[in-house]
């Protein structure tokens, strides 16, 4: 019950970007991301620490992480950055993040290895983005489809992440 | 492969919604969402044709269908709707409809029932609110946030909902 409080406040939050976005407030969105990547991370350790992972929990992480993570940081960057720039071509890049997002999620629980990743977890491609728009002033706007499609490719990929910090 | 292409397309269409009701466009994203109704139909209709019901499809398609159906028809009733008559308020209306949706598709995922549905289906949900959305011209405003709370609270109740044609 305590860590799907955590799981739907990284849905609430994901949820508000997209609003913020669509209000024009990017960098009140990039926050509201990376916020719910705090959650998503205090979620697991709580649930670790009372002994109470589920498959309710874990299903519920999972849907609410590709809002969060996968559909969130693809339509901020859209918006900020490819739009202008690239018009529908922007479009199709962002949900192909978003899409690599969801197979990367649905692979992962199908698998379910838990000594470590396969492909970059959404988590990280999805707050890295977030992260990189809040610095969208200052850098080339180039860096953001690049930084997409990479991300996008290494969700999907088969690397071997390890993982850090239970 | 072929099935998961159309749980894709789903969530292609759904990504697509949202991004149509930011630039402004209500019944086009109306029209993208029962887009997306479809292609859930497809997908499960070619799986079971082919004998191909794997667990990463059935992942896939939750994943795909709290975006599609739960996040992108909430966005589009809040801005359309919610957020000229009921501000901050309406924020946290959709917001409950997304999070109400993504509880029920964790708990239809762990519950495994195949003869029913146990609360109303998020794809007809998020469905009904699309196509309540093309008319929002000629209804009363108040029927949007009393419809958006009604079906959140219909898919978490404990209803048995008979499945129809499969």
């Amino acid at each position: 019950m305590i860590p799907s409080l955590f799981t739907l406040g990284n849905l609430f939050f994901g949820f508000l970007a997209i609003i913020w976005t669509m209000n024009g407030n990017y960098q009140v969105a990039s926050g509201l991301i990376i916020l719910s990547v705090l959650m998503d991370s205090m979620d697991g350790k709580v649930a670790r620490k009372l002994s109470v992972s589920t498959d309710f929990g874990r299903e519920l992480d999972s849907l609410c992480d590709v809002v969060s993570f996968g559909v969130a940081p693809a339509i901020l960057t859209y918006k900020v950055l490819l739009e202008g720039h690239m018009g529908f071509w922007g479009v199709l890049l962002a949900a192909a993040f978003a899409l690599c997002g969801a197979v990367r999620l649905a692979r992962f629980n199908v698998l379910n290895i838990t000594t470590h990743f396969v492909g970059v977890p959404i988590t990280f491609a999805g707050g890295l983005m977030a992260l990189l728009v809040l610095f969208y002033q200052s850098l080339p706007w180039i860096v953001y489809p690049i930084a997409l499609a990479l991300l996008a490719f290494l969700m999907v990929s088969s690397f071997k992440v390890p993982k850090l910090g239970k």
